[in-house]
C-alpha cells in the first residue's frame, strides 16, 4: 500500500529501504539514498511517560526525518493553515518535516523509541517555541 | 558509575549526551560532539527473533557506534586475539567498534531496536565475512 499523501505543506512519508528475512529486519538510510540531507544531528526520544508531549515548536531552517524504531506515537503537524495528525508506528517509514512546521508528539507507547535525523547541528536560535510567532512567520511565508 | 574499560582493541563505550526530565529522555549526537565521525550510513536492526544472530563480520575501514534504543542484545567482540561479550541495554550509551573487529549480535529481546551509526556509506567490498580471512588480517595488523 503506498504511503498516504499528507496535506500539511512540506511533510511527506519516506519509505525507508530495508532487508527483511528470517533473521529480522534491517532498515537503512544514507545521505542521497532515502535521505535528502546529510544528517548533522541525530537524536532519540524514549521513556516518555503516558500523557506527556514532546516537540511543540517549529524550526526556522532545520529539516527533520522522524522514525519510530520501537513502539508508537502520534505526531501533530501544523503549517499555520492546515493541521494533520499522523501515527508513527513503522521502523520502515520516516516522516519528513520541513522548516516552519509546528510539530508536537503525543501518545507515546511505553516502549516507544523515536529516532530523529536533523539537517543541522543544534542551534537554540533556530527553534520557534512561541506559537503566535510561528503563526506569523508561517502565514508570511505562504502569502 | 563510569563505563567499564573494554579489553578488545579499539572498542570503547561512549557516554551519549542527553536530557532527562519528567517528560522522558532525549539523547543526541552530532559529528564532533559525542561522535568521532560524520555518520554516512545509519541503520537499525529490529524484529530479530529469539535465537537469531546478526553481524558476524568485520569491516576493513568502517567505524561503527551501536546503541540499543529499545530492548537489549549481546555483542560479541573479537580483535583476533582478545574476545569480550558486552550487553547493549542503554539508549544513553554507545559502543564504538573500530575496523578489523569481528562482531556478532545475539540474544535480542523481543522489542529490541539497535541503532548503528557508520562512518562510511555501504560498500560490500569493505565487509570481511570470512572468519579465517579476518583472523589473518587482524593478526597481521598487530604483529
Amino acid at each position: 500500500m503506498p504511503d498516504p499523501i499528507l496535506t500539511v505543506r512540506g511533510c511527506h512519508w519516506i519509505s525507508i529501504a530495508g532487508v527483511s528475512d528470517l533473521r529480522g529486519r534491517l532498515n537503512f538510510v544514507e545521505a542521497g539514498k532515502g535521505l535528502d540531507f546529510p544528517p548533522k544531528r541525530i537524536f532519540w526520544l524514549h521513556g516518555v511517560p503516558a500523557g506527556h508531549r514532546r516537540g511543540r515548536h517549529g524550526h526556522r531552517q532545520a529539516q527533520l526525518v522522524l522514525v519510530a524504531l520501537a513502539g508508537i506515537c502520534q505526531v501533530h503537524l501544523d503549517d499555520g493553515k492546515a493541521k494533520e495528525t499522523v501515527m508513527l508506528d513503522d521502523p520502515g517509514r520516516g516522516l519528513h518535516v520541513e522548516p516552519l512546521i509546528w510539530h508536537e508528539l503525543t501518545d507515546f507507547s511505553a516502549e516507544a523509541a523515536i529516532l530523529v535525523l536533523a539537517s543541522m547541528p543544534y542551534d537554540d536560535a533556530e527553534f520557534i517555541r512561541d506559537y503566535d510567532e510561528f503563526k506569523r512567520l508561517a502565514v508570511a511565508r505562504v502569502s
